[in-house]
């Protein structure tokens, strides 16, 4: 696992995702629809000393040979992305799924109903079969990867996935974060549970003015 | 705060609640359907050496002047028992739902679909208008509530409800056992992502061969 593409990578949630895992070692492509403009603001990221240096394609580019793939772009960016991408992926890539079925319609967060089930699945059915789907990193805040990247973590991340091959390389890229605890809860079925999970924290942090509500499991 | 009632007060959930309610000096009457034999049962129970008495009665006597309500049945029971009993709820009562709508159909975990969104706004939909209803101790273990209930807790629990007055009533119950941290969540319509994280914890405990996973909210 010493190379990621990231696509939505400019995205607060895909840009602490890329600088952390710069700084763990690992050789972070950004996927972009414009790479000359992401390619000047990534050149700005305060990184970690001794990262690995963060590289920026285009979104073809950045699959084309990935065999771990991270897509934090929108929910609602999903089907347009995959239609472009789909005949595009590398044979045995791993497609990690981060995204999270809300809108925030009239200032009120609501969870999609999906009809696949979960945003997770809603992507399995949008690949080639040879792709491996996993979800992770839907529950972590995106200013809490972000804010202060070189501050190790403090809580756990779900994994599920649509094989042991999936979720077990899911798992390792959690790993790869400091002080965050990978937690296999399963199948990819389990995406939409896991979903809940941060639509729960969302409606913590409104309920209770704050910003970073996340997730421990106790008694594991 | 100083009486409650519990409907299936002798299911675990019930119990380890009734246990540790009365070890904090509340009034408790076990809501049964056959009070001879619950009544057998409750007498074996080991209590807190200081715990107020436990008193049983029969579901209609338990409801009708209890301003505080437990609903600890089974989900698949709740129909028949509110059918029975909506004419007897006192004025003003609240009734907390602790149900979980998950089934175990050939030892596969798995949700339910509730066609008003949650067990909560289902067993909102069955009692009268003047009646409140709040969500709560749906995601802590039924044997971590009972199978040591002299010992503090250490997680949090989610509380939603139909009006201010129902959450803060739910949240002063959980408060009254120690080491458990209310977290207000919101509305009723919540109880569906706090279903779903029960529904999580159980894919945890069967994954990992554990039996008590439970939620922590870091950052709050």
């Amino acid at each position: 696992m010493n190379a990621v593409s990231i696509l939505g990578g400019t995205g607060q949630q895909g840009r602490g995702l890329a600088r952390r895992l710069a700084a763990a070692g690992v050789t972070v492509t950004i996927g972009s629809r414009d790479p000359a403009r992401a390619r000047q603001g990534v050149s700005e990221w305060p990184m970690h000393p001794s990262a690995a240096a963060l590289l920026v394609a285009d979104n073809i580019a950045a699959v084309v040979d990935a065999a771990l793939v991270i897509l934090a772009v929108p929910f609602t960016s999903v089907d347009g992305l995959l239609d472009e991408l789909r005949p595009h992926f590398s044979a045995r890539a791993i497609v990690v799924d981060v995204t999270v079925p809300v809108t925030f319609a009239a200032g009120k967060m609501a969870m999609l109903e999906v009809t696949e089930g979960s945003a997770s699945e809603h992507v399995r059915a949008r690949l080639p079969e040879h792709v491996g789907v996993a979800a992770a990193f839907k529950t972590i805040p995106a200013h809490v990867l972000d804010d202060d990247a070189n501050q190790p973590l403090d809580c756990d991340e779900f994994v599920c996935g649509d094989s042991e091959e999936a979720r077990a390389r899911a798992v390792s890229l959690v790993q790869l974060l400091p002080g965050l605890r990978p937690v296999d809860v399963g199948p990819l079925s389990r995406a939409r549970s896991v979903e809940h999970l941060t639509a729960l924290a969302i409606a913590i942090n409104r309920r209770h003015k704050i910003h970073e509500a996340r997730y421990r499991i106790v008694g594991l």
